[in-house]
């Protein structure tokens, strides 16, 4: 059925607001099927867990199946527990999303105001600055520095109209992490009016010891630590994720939370992954044993990349990193371009299988030589 | 870990938007650990599918789980375009969501400024007051004349201030609904500068003729339609709704959507059940013929209800709601106070299996008696 549009169109533009009319949605990275190729594709752009996912967290769902026309608790305390026991905190010190995705729209919609200000890093996670150009805030970006982010900078950047400030630590796309005294010299002094959120998507794969101590600070400030189902516990799919804060802070997004945001799937297969002692294990395992041999092997072949903290590596490439991406694409591969992220020449490789990795290598040197 | 609160609170306050500060959570309705119950419970609160989820839904979830560790597609276009089929539609008039609540998030975020007013029925679904609350949009309410929605004194209530109108189609909490000629009245001369939204989540119950063809007037008016899989199709604790518009509505809402929002397993399960024609025709037979048990019962013993197009019966219990629902819960049974819909007598029934019906009059006749 044919749909008109257009006397519509100039109707509708008058009624959607400013913010929105020059958003464009985020682009998930390309795929096979964007370039006609069909063989059986390596991915390793979107940084999930290299060996699958956990047996526990299968068996969990298949026995959950027959319930999945109920609706699913609303705040499931027994997982919110189990978490937080992981976590060293409260269960009211949790709150669950649809991915930690979800949890930056709900502190966006219960503290941003039109007019106030976001402070970002640059480079940092596309979908911070998404999320609060949907919301009409003025966006301050504060470049990294040799590859890390700017605290510094940051902090002088701050003003009476910020509200929010959001860091990934470590950092995506860069890889790079902030350490302890960095952190504790960030916060001496915030002024009041800030909340900080720094997005811990991929601390469980770091390996430092002087990775901060974030909980120490979640009672001197206004802070909130985001967390994920979707990367180092291998649940993408299911999109589950989660916000560490003080209980108030969790009461207010609460607040502006519509029910029954979590799917009932998610929680239970959440639940069982953080048992599965065995599937973590060995994610760790692979993905150091993968990150070291990636790192030599680009050592060898002389491509500059950033040291990692996570189950990623960002590598320049030495030419257009789009370029790149789609020679990639010929040998089956599929990484990350990092054009959308301003850094032109460079590609993010998500850590693989042994035998992925190996792949990738090859065709690197073949493309080096090609 | 002791999180201190003290001088944080105040200020947090301060940080918060205005318009959450008064806000509660949704209450998701009473359930058996709330009252100590703990023989197996009669659930017919929440107007879930009475016989429970599709075989083929699962089998589509049990074939996909070794694939939960990837993220999902992002707009899945062969699910989009199934539905599009059954609707009568193309792909691109559909944008799905994590339930329809996110359609309705989505909304907001994309048409609702600071200031604008929502006009909605009393009573009507409580999310709508909820979110638009939560956004800080000024809320006009317009009663229902004889448990009808009033939309010729909705129509009056617009002003050039009103953005947003939500009504529900049939109503929830009620169960009427409103027809052909009734829409098409209430769509003639509406002003310009308002986006309306049909919420028809009950739509898969409705037998009755005169039920608007509401997909004659999308070309007509700016206008979306909400759809479900939690009701009709078994699916509640997966998350998947949709919404259907024009396509330049769609793409303001996919503007706004941040990627991956919909889980894989809701994906495969809903692309599934939209062809489980024996289930599907199982479950209008269940309800259709519940709903006549319950009606007749109902007249035998006396106690007004709402003529229903849904799954559920809208009942004046004759006493207190809540008190009412306090003493159903003795019986091992749950049903939906109204209290919260200032319809304090009432209670909200949905039609189970038979035997679930059949304890549930048995149970309302010694109430009535003791």
């Amino acid at each position: 059925m044919e749909i008109a549009l257009s006397e519509m169109s100039t109707q509708l533009q008058n009624l959607a607001k400013k913010s929105i009319l020059d958003l464009q949605p985020y682009q998930p990275g390309l795929n096979a099927k964007d370039v006609g190729i069909d063989k059986e594709l390596i991915k390793l752009a979107s940084n999930e867990n290299p060996i699958g996912v956990s047996q526990k967290a299968i068996e969990a769902i298949k026995s959950s199946l027959e319930n999945i026309y109920r609706y699913p608790p609303d705040r499931p305390f027994s997982l919110r527990e189990k978490i937080a026991k992981r976590c060293g905190v409260n269960p009211q010190n949790i709150i669950l999303g649809n991915g930690s995705d979800e949890i930056i729209e709900l502190i966006i919609k219960a503290f941003l105001n039109p007019g106030e200000e976001v402070i970002l890093s640059e480079p940092d996670f596309l979908i911070y600055k998404l999320a609060a150009k949907a919301a009409g805030a003025k966006i301050v970006c504060v470049s990294v520095k040799n590859f890390r982010t700017d605290l510094k900078r940051i902090k002088l950047a701050i003003n009476n109209k910020t509200k929010l400030i959001f860091i990934s630590n470590p950092n995506n796309p860069l890889g790079s992490y902030l350490n302890q005294g960095e952190i504790e010299d960030f916060l001496k002094d915030i002024p009041e009016n800030v909340v900080i959120i720094f997005d811990q998507a991929y601390i469980e794969f770091v390996q430092a010891d002087d990775y901060p101590r974030m909980l120490e600070f979640l009672d001197k400030q206004n802070l909130i630590l985001l967390r994920t189902f979707s990367k180092f516990y291998g649940l993408a799919g299911l999109r589950i994720g989660y916000g560490i804060s003080n209980p108030q802070f969790i009461d207010y997004l609460n607040r502006v939370r519509l029910p029954f945001n979590v799917n009932y799937l998610a929680q239970q297969a959440a639940a069982a992954v953080l048992d599965d002692e065995t599937f973590l294990n060995q994610t760790k395992e692979v993905v150091s044993e993968g990150k070291e041999y990636i790192c030599n092997s680009l050592n060898k072949l002389n491509f500059f990349y950033i040291n990692s903290a996570t189950n990623f590596v960002t590598i320049d490439v030495q030419q257009d990193g789009r370029e790149f991406c789609r020679r990639m694409l010929a040998y089956g591969i599929i990484v990350r371009n990092l054009k959308p992220y301003k850094l032109n020449n460079f590609v993010r490789l998500t850590i693989g299988k042994k035998e992925e990795n190996e792949r990738f290598i090859k065709a690197l040197l073949e493309i080096k030589n090609g």
